[in-house]
């Protein structure tokens, strides 16, 4: 099922057509917007065709998963973008991908986004009784892919510096799984905030750079600048949250090492004196030393000593 | 044993033909693909002269294994490029090494591959009653290496969260040693990826790349996004795998300080509680404590004492 | 409330004034500075629009958090660079932030700074009766937010070998707690003036960046050199404290294989023997080994033999 | 001693010379290699002074360790390489350093090496009938420095595979010390390396590059592609091993929490109760349990409940 | 106290003179350097001002602590060096810092170096009856500090390799702090060297660079050459430090795994054991067990039988 609004100059208003009412030249003021969200593989083809899109442009916007890019023919240009569809950054059930291919005229998008909120902004605004630049409604896009990240990336400073927090009184399997995580999903995410930050730094490099038809330098720097704060932010964090990880390596070695020295100390003092203590615990008929008048106490104080030596051992070892 | 296979632009027909018969002055119209898979040293030799590669060319051609690289000469441009020939990321038996030579009208290739069906997809589709575009040969062979990855790649992501699953609820040594295994394949895969990323990549920034003979700028693009893609892919699940590792070590550690506090509190508390039974236990014939009357409740309460004070002990020492 | 200062040429005197007083056209030696510090959105927005800055310009300025940037319009600059505001590096509860608009005769700003002492340094010096050169202000500002990280970034030294030191004997948790913090205040600083950094880079190999509409080459050097120096000792002192944590992680893992060495000799050997003493210590009727005259003897003759056995077992495995 | 070779153009004969029969001016096809191997100091000093070589070249040419380099005056061009010496990379015992002064018609050479098999292929071929391209000469010398190293570092993939299958199953001291000696040489054979490699990339992009004066582009490539093949794959093994060693820690850490566990448990649940077994085998007079009917049943009871109080205890923090 | 030493043309002398009786207006052959380093703030002040150097300079040149840069005004040029003042790695107590204005005809210098011996080395040559030629001067200083660093830097060779042997043995504490005591110092060379390398490869790149006027590129080329030797071979140091620290994490994890084995073997085995033992050991009135006939061997073949039981499950879970 294909959906296409066409915006018809002469009654200067918007209303759905088919595929068959699509005029084959379209009048210089008509825009349209052919949304492709639930078409099947051969609509989609129709459509492309029709377009004249050049084969690898069309694979490329036919993909559920493609890295974000740019690339431009003649006529259209093809806009892959990658906005963040999860509530937080604790699971990464996919990206929202934004395929888009458009020209002065015509847009052709297609949007796979789990998330129903951030679907329904990721539609160009149209206002009924007005035509459209279609500039406008990319921009609209890139902004919205932008803000789907900004919110939470802001937010998880609070979550990133209670994790620390909690890591340094004492951490928890529990929080060591949620770094687990949260540093996996960065990546992914980093990822495609690099490729969209690249997109938009080429823009600001190449002179004929394909953005510069559509949006001014100005308009390029901001989208620059917005994905280059993002990535950098998510740089950040996934550093911290490392940092926070090996950090915590070592604290745990620390205590390791301390519990270590008591169990060390307290064992290697009362074992081997409780195996005296069993020696002469035993029941052999004949002990000799049993008889012996203050045997007892000698034992005792050959006991203190050995716990003493023990003690001072250690004390030399630099253990205490 | 080298198999020429000679499209004959009169009788437009492809039919193997044997060395001697190759014309000395190919016709204009003529194809030629020499597929020397089986050949020997010697036969490769005679080949290799007849067409007058350059030495340093023939000594690359020649090898069995030898990073992926592009260079051309007047008439002949060498390819090497490797695909992916094992089922899976858990080892790396040596990748499809695919050494091409072509021209306008000529193909010599050499493919060294353990696996059949990939083999079989690495040759050039010759479509018996048509000539053939060489080109549309060579854009074959390299989007077939660079398919042998992506499906596995893709794939591959399903196998990586479950591995970063598993890890969080307990890892055992033989999840730990496919991690490694696949970080080891990984590395491989991701330098030959990069050789591969940067022929093409280098293709995109000089004007006069020999592949510029052959392919319009689209396709070569379209060649790059997808070998950059494979490499980024590489990258990621590489470095998620090392975040895999290092948050383990993370785990274990504090999992170890865990149980070393539970066993050092008993240890420290109950061995020299122990110890004391034992000395009540001794079988000496004097002993006087043993007479007292209520000595037993004193040395339980001392007991009981010494064991609240090392419990109050670690609880100061911040322990639980 | 917004607060404008305004150098009114005829009478070279500063004064404040309201907004409504603002002339629309501003006398030639006019000279005004906008302070928004306490100015409600409305409020700026009016300023904003009264001056006509772009509307890409006008959101960032308006921002409490936005990372440090350069972006010139024909008239306004807009320059935001961040402070460091906290006393020490133990935590970093935000930075300075410095937003501020300015063409040859006005400057707009609006500083967010929790350290009132920072925040009195960080406004321009105005002479009653004297004109004022805007650059001037700038340079000042530059120069106070750059010395808001100098002093306390010499200081760290000594706190970095304090660490260092204390490590090196018997490493502490509040000490790694406190490397912790260090480390993550540092990536934080770190990535602002990387920001402040490239900002003057960028000036000293761009001919015509608006910096040098205001400013010689050689301030601007200065200005960079200030900033790398300071982003290269956070880059050290951060190097430092996380080889500090690895090399630690090491210490406390040689120090835990000694006790573990020491735990493991002592309890291979003497919890058998133990074992040994509590079989003849048990009770039974008919223990027929305890009636043998020399049992005892034989007994202790063969746990002294296992014992030494013991030790020459662990001293075959270079145990000791 | 120095010993001079010297081509006769006249007798087109090869012969032995003393400095002193060295004509000062050398006829045009005169060709002559002087082996500084053996000489002494003074006797470099006046061969360096007789070609009039600048004195910071001279300088490096006369150390008997400096990294490779490539730096040309007008007639002379100084190269310096660093071959690999040693057996297999379990140790490095210094390289084959490769010192060369050549002009188009003489070439002095010093070249320390403890290897006599690579010191005898680290000469110049004469053929006693023939005259000599000085240019051929550096050429075996580049590709004999670059063979010292690729033979062992294809090797090298063999024992890399053998230590990771061996770590994976169980690792030894021993193998992780030889992991930790091949990273070490692997470190400085990789700097050897990527002085190399630069030296011919410099040459790739520079026209004027003193080795284009004897050498074809083509032939500058292969130079470059040889030591680029080698300095990656010393990458790729270093990272691999250093990949290693970390999944090591990782797996060893996996086995000790698991280890810890057990003996926690069992100590946690068996200390105690011989601790309350220990009570009643004191031999105080008057213990009145000890007379109570059936207390030994009681106390095997409680102990039972202690025991599966303790297990269940660890059942629920998830231990087992 | 400033030091001024007078080349004074007329007499062809060198001597000591005041700052008032230094002439306005140098004559074109006079030579004159200013030594500083005992000089008051105001001293240091008014020399800077009698020869106008630049407020941004004149700043640099009168601090204690600045990373090494180059920067020129018309006449003159600051140079700011720093070398190593301390006798080996061990301790880094603050560089030599090496602060210069010169120009073609005078140079001012102030030296901060707390090694006596290096301070001495650190001056200019003067030969009493000899003009000087500045750049001479400047280029004995450049190779002083060069020279600071090479010894020491290859003589560490030695000492990183016993470290490395004796780690590999059995490292113990005092080497693991030796080691980051010499990993903390080589980050601070390497980033002083790093500077200086940078100052250097600058020239190299920008043709009007201001060493450039006094200095032939050759001698440009070997200061950045020896520089960049000092650097990488810092950088090599650490890298081979830290792969010896995380190799030594990973071979004490190895030991401890090995030695928590054979405890937790043993303990698993004889704790339950000697509990049994402890219990037939109790002397409770009433125990039937002890008074069957051969209770005693039942426990003893019980016991035998849980002893091998232990074993088996062990050598099932891999253990041994
Ligand atoms: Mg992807
Ligand atoms: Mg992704
Ligand atoms: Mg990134
Ligand atoms: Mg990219
Ligand atoms: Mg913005
Ligand atoms: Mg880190
Ligand atoms: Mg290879
Ligand atoms: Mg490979
Ligand atoms: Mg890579
Ligand atoms: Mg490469
Ligand atoms: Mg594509
Ligand atoms: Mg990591
Ligand atoms: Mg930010
Ligand atoms: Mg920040
Ligand atoms: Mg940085
Ligand atoms: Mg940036
Ligand atoms: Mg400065
Ligand atoms: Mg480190
Ligand atoms: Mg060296
Ligand atoms: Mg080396
Ligand atoms: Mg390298
Ligand atoms: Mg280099
Ligand atoms: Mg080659
Ligand atoms: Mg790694
Ligand atoms: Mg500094
Ligand atoms: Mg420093
Ligand atoms: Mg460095
Ligand atoms: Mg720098
Ligand atoms: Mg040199
Ligand atoms: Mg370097
Ligand atoms: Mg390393």
């Amino acid at each position: 099922m294909i959906s296409l609004n066409y915006y018809e100059p002469e009654t200067q208003q918007w209303q759905p057509i088919t595929f068959n009412q699509l005029p084959t030249q379209l009048p210089a003021d008509a825009r349209l917007w052919i949304n492709l969200n639930d078409a099947s593989v051969d609509e989609q083809q129709t459509i492309l065709q029709h377009f004249a899109i050049a084969p690898t442009l069309a694979e490329d916007f036919g993909r559920q998963r493609h890295p974000p890019k740019l690339e431009a023919e003649t006529h259209f240009t093809l806009l892959i973008l990658r906005g963040y569809a999860d509530v937080d950054f604790s699971e990464y059930s996919g990206s929202a991908q934004v395929n888009l291919l458009y020209s002065k005229q015509v847009l052709i998008s297609r949007i796979y986004c789990h998330n129903a909120s951030l679907l329904n902004q990721l539609k160009p605004q149209i206002k009924t009784t007005q035509s459209a630049d279609i500039a406008e409604w990319i921009k609209h896009l890139i902004l919205t892919v932008s803000a789907s990240y900004l919110e939470k990336l802001i937010n998880f400073e609070e979550e990133q510096s209670e994790l620390e927090d909690g890591m340094l009184q004492r951490g928890t399997d529990e929080q060591m799984a949620r770094i687990m995580r949260y540093r996996s999903v960065l990546r992914k995410i980093n990822r495609n905030l690099a490729y969209q930050k690249d997109i938009f730094a080429d823009a600001f490099y190449e002179e004929q750079n394909p953005l510069l038809r559509h949006f001014s330098a100005t308009d390029v720097r901001d989208f620059y600048e917005k994905f280059e704060r993002l990535h950098s932010m998510t740089d950040l964090y996934y550093d911290q949250l490392s940092d926070l990880v090996e950090g915590y390596i070592s604290t745990t070695s620390h205590q390791i090492n301390e519990r270590m020295k008591v169990l060390t100390i307290v064992s290697t003092i009362f074992i081997p004196l409780t195996f005296i203590a069993g020696i002469y615990g035993m029941n052999f008929m004949y002990m000799p030393e049993l008889q012996i008048a203050n045997a007892y106490f000698i034992v005792l104080i050959f006991m203190a000593l050995g716990g003493i030596a023990g003690l001072i051992w250690f004390k030399i070892r630099g253990w205490w």
